[in-house]
């Protein structure tokens, strides 16, 4: 032991050194000892003793739990240290952020800023020219959130691939791509024909395409028409965007939409297998109400809902695609559009009949099926891709729609018809032949046996009901364990219930929305809900099952100096030696480097009125040691994981002395890495270069 | 059942009522049916059989779970619709928000924007008036972020009563209040005198005051000086923000503060019981280095680490408070400060030394201890108020600081001095007699007997290190049930430690923080973790838990056309039957309901350039029955819970059509929840009534 001194101190030299060693010192041991403390591969079977039987029960008695409980409990709880086997992603509806949760602990495990500013991971809080801020700009002003709704995992060969995640935003119709290397959104991309989406994102099985269906009609190209002019002016749409995946970016010029009627799309799914160069959307309101209640007119919720059939949109992207490339595409808005009457001509849209106001359209793992759910029809209608492909040669008709698009007849396109419950709305697939269908109205998930190929996996009679379980309430989507791949996994199901009511304390006239895990794998019919989590930081509308080990997520930035918004390492990164502040007339440029636990240079003085550009590299390269950076009052934060480059500008608009320091926790001297921004008032100011 | 037709649908018009009637009454049924599941008092206690002890060891072989594994699970499963025991309220760090975590099942409930909007609490996205945006400014430019530090639960008799919320944003010193009704941010106060505060927020035993100490010296008001006039004109403060607990607001009019040296001020505690009247801050840097690594000289973590001994600052408040009311405060940047010189003539501050770069003081239960915890002394050192007030009495002082300030001689002050180990921070207690600190460098937990009138609860040796517990790693803070109350409950006691380095999944360079649960009230000296839980939404500094039972919060608004910002009906919320849309010159007035599933009106028709105000009543009176409203592309998103009333204004510069809709799931025809505001390009404006 050091030196101590009458206090017990030890002496400051001395002191400083073993601290700056033991926090290095002290995490390497822990992760040693975290390691040892896992439950690993080391883990002996276990049988319990009388006496330790005893304890258990004892405990379970005092925490009045049954036997159930202490199952759910052994099904879902993590010994410290011991990673979870999947990762949920799910949209965090319109919080505008996406959320990662891990399974089957349902531990919320990172949030990831999206379409909203969010000052933890600085996103959002870069000064005044802030990529982020630019990026979320709808015609020159902030749009500062979103509605995010359906996170799409990239796919290969129908498989999620875990490198990239999109989703969509409902309210602004826009599309985010995250890049799983560093779990950050690297673009937003603003959909330029209209105002809300739904049916975003979806991906095509190789991640070509990233669909985005739209929802509510309206003018395409930002127009206005009043309601009158609704059936003549109003349209829907579907865009695809092309992924570049090289780049990791949506390629905005190799993109185009299909101009579709003022239906609302609404959910879509990409075909894969037998039904792979297809996608397929929903739509209601084929009624095409226009509301009005305060003319007395039925209102929306009414008029939408008269008719007892809507349409299942068909598309063949891989021919919408050629006629794109063939320049078949007119321009609105400066967006290349197929019209409905080029869709026509070109034999790539056509409508299948669907029980009113559907929600969710799945294709089944395999790719034969499309499984349509509609929430004011007991039943699911099960669709075959060889019935529609061939209805479809045959020209079997029951007639057009009112623009002219080809009906498929009903009769001709579809496999079944399963009588489920009241108010279902989307289905997952298991591994084992079965179908889960969320029933919003009975408040519940029914497993349902598939047919066709799938009746020879398991011994149920096919397209027909097996069980359900209730839920705690009023179940929206549901999601599987890579639920949506041509090779689903079972084994656990994500029921995201709308309303948790008495499920967890109150807390305010606003409640968490309920995730229910559901044991799809147990033995026997039961699918017991084994853990109630509370989604506390916004309404969740979907979400996608991914395998952790599928992550190949980074541990820390590839080089020092690393620009996250380029991925890539970056020129003006400063390097250790090239600190300083510079000045050219009153732009005043800082290089600033950052390491536990100061930041060079300390004091940063510059004049009334210089527009300052600041460069800060984070010379760490150890997992976990992340520095923040805010100067007070400037509205500014960055997250400075190990190894990033960041940069911001401002305009030293106040004068002050202004402390600036590291926001995240970094070591025991974190509280003193720290500086000062000087910003001598115009009175004072003399003009000297900035030190 | 109703009638079907061919495809199994229900008629249209017998659908629309059957739903309506079964969205209220299966939330209805679920709750019975939640409530008869719920563990609840009828729970009998159970006895494993054979089979069943069999089927659970086979469950944890098969997951890998251990004995302890088992009962860790077992002391934190909650079945579903089981309330947790106490909430852990928690800042969230520089996500600059609030969170609520359920104890001991460590879920996260809700988050709580406070100084960053926050589109799913419709936080700062109401319009160009919004007053929470109002209130974020400074200086009349938005800081829309904030670094949380210390959450203060309202007290009453120095227990958390459940009342209300306080806490402090380091980044930009400034206070919020949270109204635990409805769990909503209503205040915020800006620090008129610095830019940076780190003790904040604490509160007297009966919410007189919220204290707000800061951290970062500089020019009080706002003011500039270089480095150089560091020891002349930079200063410390703490703040005494005067609560009016029947207006639920911070009085700032009866608020003042006092100026103190250039030390940073750290963290402070009010004094309780013995110590009733005084409250207590850490300081560091007495050095008052003022940094400068890239001229030379040390940085600030050496400089401001040199000497051995810091100053715990005491001051009497009772006595500021009666100086500050016979007008001896003067005046700084227009708020009153009781200078230097005035404190030490009225003798209501003085200074005891404290081991070197303290973090936490801590009064015990009883008031008669304060506990300094310093990161670079293995010791923590016990001070005796009596002994404080002897020393005051006698002019046992050891000299003076700089500035005049009389320092206690330290050995008549301190009662004990404790050694646990590397890095103490921060200091909880229980109620057996014990405290527990956190020890930042060694990653772990120590439980140490306290003495005096503490002894007689225990039978280890006073003032002793007792045991530590390992976690995962460098905690920071630690908090324990009522541990910040004249009655701590031991039990619970939650580890918030900074690194998680390689507990959860790797999710990208930026990993949550770690979250562990202790066992504290296991029999013998073990107090093992129980629970991780990742905190994925900024690094948290500190939080307290409270009784769940002790909140009474509203399941809904207590009246329909409830104000949530003054906390009051609103004669300007529309009524049924008083909707409609009204215009005077080019300024348009919306009265708008929302209920079930349709907004009335549907359309609402400006022209380019108006003026829009637009108020929103929620006629629902459901609990969990919220709306969400939002404007495609004008940044506009509420969170209309049942009863609750809005008001926006925007400026409807961007013509088009723009589908409005509720963003929050409320029916099975919640996606037809919707309607269109037309803005009429000017080029086809007429002028006509906004309708």
């Amino acid at each position: 032991m050091a030196r101590k001194n009458r206090t017990g101190c030890v002496g400051s030299a001395v002191l400083m050194a073993l601290v700056a060693g033991l926090v290095a010192e002290g995490v390497a041991l822990g992760q040693q000892e975290g390691r040892r403390r896992r439950p690993g591969a080391e883990a002996r079977p276990i049988e319990m003793t009388p006496d330790q039987v005893a304890q258990l029960t004892r405990l379970a008695n005092e925490r009045r739990l049954n036997f159930d409980d202490l199952l759910s409990s052994a099904k879902t709880f993590m010994p410290s240290g011991r990673h979870d086997d999947y990762v949920l992603f799910s949209s965090g509806g319109q919080s505008g952020q996406v959320y990662a949760i891990g399974v089957p602990s349902m531990r919320l495990l990172r949030s990831i800023a999206v379409f909203t500013p969010e000052s933890w991971q600085g996103y959002g809080f870069a000064g005044d020219q802030d990529p982020v801020i630019e990026s979320l700009k709808i015609d020159g002003k902030l749009v500062g959130w979103g509605d995010t709704h359906h996170p799409a995992l990239s796919e290969t060969k129908g498989e999620y691939d875990g490198q990239f995640l999109f989703i969509g935003d409902k309210a602004n119709a826009r599309v985010a791509v995250i890049d799983l290397r560093d779990w950050e959104t690297k673009q937003i991309v603003k959909n330029p024909l209209t105002i809300s989406d739904h049916g975003a994102a979806f991906v095509t099985p190789d991640t070509d395409y990233v669909i985005e269906g739209g929802q509510y009609a309206t003018v395409l190209g930002y127009g206005y028409a009043p309601p009158e002019e609704y059936k003549a002016k109003y349209r829907g749409m579907v865009t695809l965007w092309k992924f570049d995946r090289a780049r990791g970016r949506i390629d905005e010029k190799s993109s185009f939409a299909l101009e579709l009627p003022p239906y609302w799309q609404d959910l879509a799914d990409a075909g894969k297998g037998a039904s792979d160069g297809y996608f397929f959307v929903n739509s209601f309101n084929v009624e095409m109400a226009s509301g009005g209640v305060e003319r007395g007119q039925p209102p929306f919720e009414a008029g939408a809902s008269k008719r007892d059939m809507d349409y299942l949109h068909i598309v063949d992207w891989k021919k919408a695609e050629r006629a794109f490339k063939a320049g078949k595409a007119k321009t609105i808005n400066g967006f290349p559009v197929l019209t409905i009457e080029t869709s026509i001509a070109e034999g790539l849209l056509y409508f299948a009949p669907e029980p009113k106001s559907p929600h969710g359209v799945d294709v089944t793992p395999c790719g034969k099926y499309m499984v349509v759910a509609g929430k004011l029809d007991p039943h699911v209608t099960v669709y075959s891709i060889e019935k529609v492909k061939r209805a479809i040669e045959s020209k079997a008709y029951s007639g057009t729609d009112d623009y002219g698009i080809p009906v498929l007849n009903f009769d001709a396109v579809k496999e079944a018809q399963v009588e489920l419950g009241l108010g279902p709305l989307h289905t997952q697939f298991d591994d084992k032949g079965y179908a889960y269908t969320s029933l919003f109205l009975d408040s519940a998930v029914a497993r349902w046996a598939l047919g066709g190929d799938y009746a020879k996996l398991h011994k149920d009679q096919p397209w027909k009901l097996v069980t359900k379980t209730p839920v705690q309430y009023n179940i929206g989507h549901l999601s599987a364990a890579e639920g949506d791949t041509v090779s689903p996994d079972g084994k656990y199901l994500v029921s995201m219930s709308k309303w948790s009511v008495d499920r967890f304390i109150t807390t305010g006239p606003l409640l968490p929305q309920n995730f229910q895990l559901l044991d799809i794998g147990a033995p026997g019919t039961a699918m017991p809900v084994i853990y109630d989590m509370p989604f506390p930081v916004g309404e969740p509308h979907y979400c996608q099952m991914i395998k952790a080990d599928k992550l190949k997520s980074w541990e820390v930035y590839p080089q020092i100096g690393w620009n996250p918004h380029t991925q890539a390492l970056d020129p003006r990164a400063p390097k250790k030696g090239e600190e300083g502040v510079t000045r050219e007339g009153n732009k005043v440029l800082v290089k600033m480097t950052a390491i536990r636990s100061h930041f060079f240079p300390e004091h940063v003085e510059v004049n009334e009125g210089d527009v300052v550009t600041w460069r800060i590299t984070a010379l760490e390269s150890t997992k976990d040691a992340t520095h923040g950076f805010c100067i007070g009052a400037y509205n500014i934060n960055l997250s400075l994981e190990p190894g990033e480059f960041q940069e911001f500008t401002f305009t030293a608009d106040r004068p002050g002395t202004y402390p600036f320091y590291c926001t995240e926790f970094c070591s025991a001297l974190h509280l003193e890495m720290m500086g000062y921004l000087h910003v001598k008032p115009k009175s004072l100011a003399t003009g000297e270069a900035g030190r």
